[in-house]
């Protein structure tokens, strides 16, 4: 490969499912020169090394910022404000540093105060996932058509969040601007509630003394299976990101489980033209959906 | 084929997409002579006709009802008591009449009064669905590797329940026989709940005065989208199961808005203890779902 890579040095701080995809995307697109890799733990350390998709790896997040052109934070948002204060001293004048957290004004509180100036700080969410975690659920192919949203603090330097768009864009995404609140408003209702109400069903479920834990796995093909699914993703990240997003979810919480009662209320008393009015209303939704590409 | 097929002659209450799949899979195995089927609209029953998945059509599912061995309501539960009302008159002595609705209580019920002496009434439940509906939507492996969930009431003939069980263990599936108010609980958490939230979410989502639908659809690839495919679940046959299964959804549902209650006060308080230990444990059952082949 003769052309120049997009970045020189870059930096991923965490390796899990979408550290990694990330390094693979960048590999293939030849977006960095360097991939310089940090986790927590020697496992991850080790695997990512044995993997091939970083270039170097450390378990100090100073040394694998040190010198890099853009620095990206991909572990759990809990651990964001130690990093930050971390990297802090070594990140280079010039650099851009954004991170992939799932929530975005608290990300901006924790970080922002530990930017250097001369440091360009554009926070970033790629929406796009799979339950699964850990080095090896990495793969290039995680972000194409996906919307990654930036949600850059007003006065952040134009030239830096248009560079990192366009990194977002030729690993396969879609660039979206918008403030950080309503980010989190958009994401509580479509991302975090979904995720808690999965995660609940499955609690529910597992307690019930009447059915067998057998029973539940059994006949989960009945649509338990699909919320099994989302209920089985990474459950330190999903803790940070209900703590970190607190007002937006329980706002929509509330919403939910006000409409939940609504139609309770219509099952009891047998109203069927309620249920039928409102499921054919949602079918409509998901044909919307597919008609986006993002079903 | 010079085999003896399983039944003479099959009758299909309903071509929808289980009624479609029971005939094309019945086509495939040779389990049955002649299909017969019947749909209330012109429209599925020319489409069914031209996709040549039954070998003859009516109106009336009297006529098509009579002289079958075999004789499968598929149409929505709500219209169970009507048309056994009207097959009754045509059934053959020794036929078997069975049904594939997701409740089972309420099924027999509207039936079993209606059934003539010497006709054999075996409930059935095929824990199998797609999103889709209608006659296109069919297709022979739709009960492949899932569970069948026979509920014969006390006394219903031990050869006829051998019968229909082999019947739908030549479909693919794998039968399990258990009591209908057990059936309605299971179903309840594993199939009712999951789809009640699903309809619930999206609606609460296309509510929200702040966030546009076009950014629910745009960023539904957050965990949002699985619960639109839920939703996309044929509007009528949800109505009818929901009025149909009352209070087994009503308990289940019960359970799931307290323990959703203590999860919103574990948001509220910031225990991310009480969050991570959940979210382990769910993660947990979600292998197991694996393992069980029922991914």
């Amino acid at each position: 490969m003769s052309e120049k890579p997009m970045f020189e040095r870059l930096a991923l701080i965490g390796l899990g499912l979408v550290g990694a995809s990330i390094a693979h995307v960048a590999r293939r697109e030849n977006l960095a020169g360097h991939i310089a890799g940090c986790a927590a733990t020697e496992t991850t350390r080790a695997r990512a090394f044995q993997l091939g998709f970083v270039d170097s790896v450390k378990a100090d997040a100073a040394e694998a910022a040190a010198d890099a052109d853009l620095v990206i934070l991909c572990s759990p948002v809990g651990t964001f404000a130690p990093i930050a204060q971390t990297i802090a001293p070594t990140l280079k004048a010039g650099a851009i540093l954004s991170d992939v957290g799932s929530v975005k004004e608290s990300v901006i509180r924790d970080i922002q105060p530990h930017v250097p100036s001369g440091v360009h700080f554009v926070p970033g969410h790629p929406v796009a996932g799979t339950e699964h975690s850990g080095p090896d659920a990495g793969f290039a192919e995680l972000f194409e058509e996906r919307w990654c949203i930036l949600t850059p603090p007003e006065g952040t330097d134009a030239d830096a969040i248009e560079r990192l768009s366009d990194f977002w864009r030729r690993a396969g995404s879609r660039v979206e601007i918008m403030a950080a609140s309503h980010h989190d408003l958009v994401l509580a209702i479509t991302s975090h509630i979904p995720h808690l109400i999965a995660y609940n069903i499955v609690g529910t479920a597992a307690d019930l003394e009447a059915v067998t834990e057998s029973e539940v796995i059994k006949y989960a093909a009945g649509g338990f299976r699909d919320f099994t699914r989302i209920a089985a993703s990474d459950p330190v990240m999903w803790r940070d990101v209900f703590l970190s997003n607190q007002d937006a979810v329980l706002d929509v919480l509330g919403r939910f489980s006000e409409d939940l009662a609504a139609l309770q209320r219509a099952i009891r008393w047998g109203d069927g033209e309620a249920l039928q009015k409102l499921f054919e209303r949602t079918r409509a939704i998901r044909r919307e959906i597919i008609d986006a590409g993002q079903a």
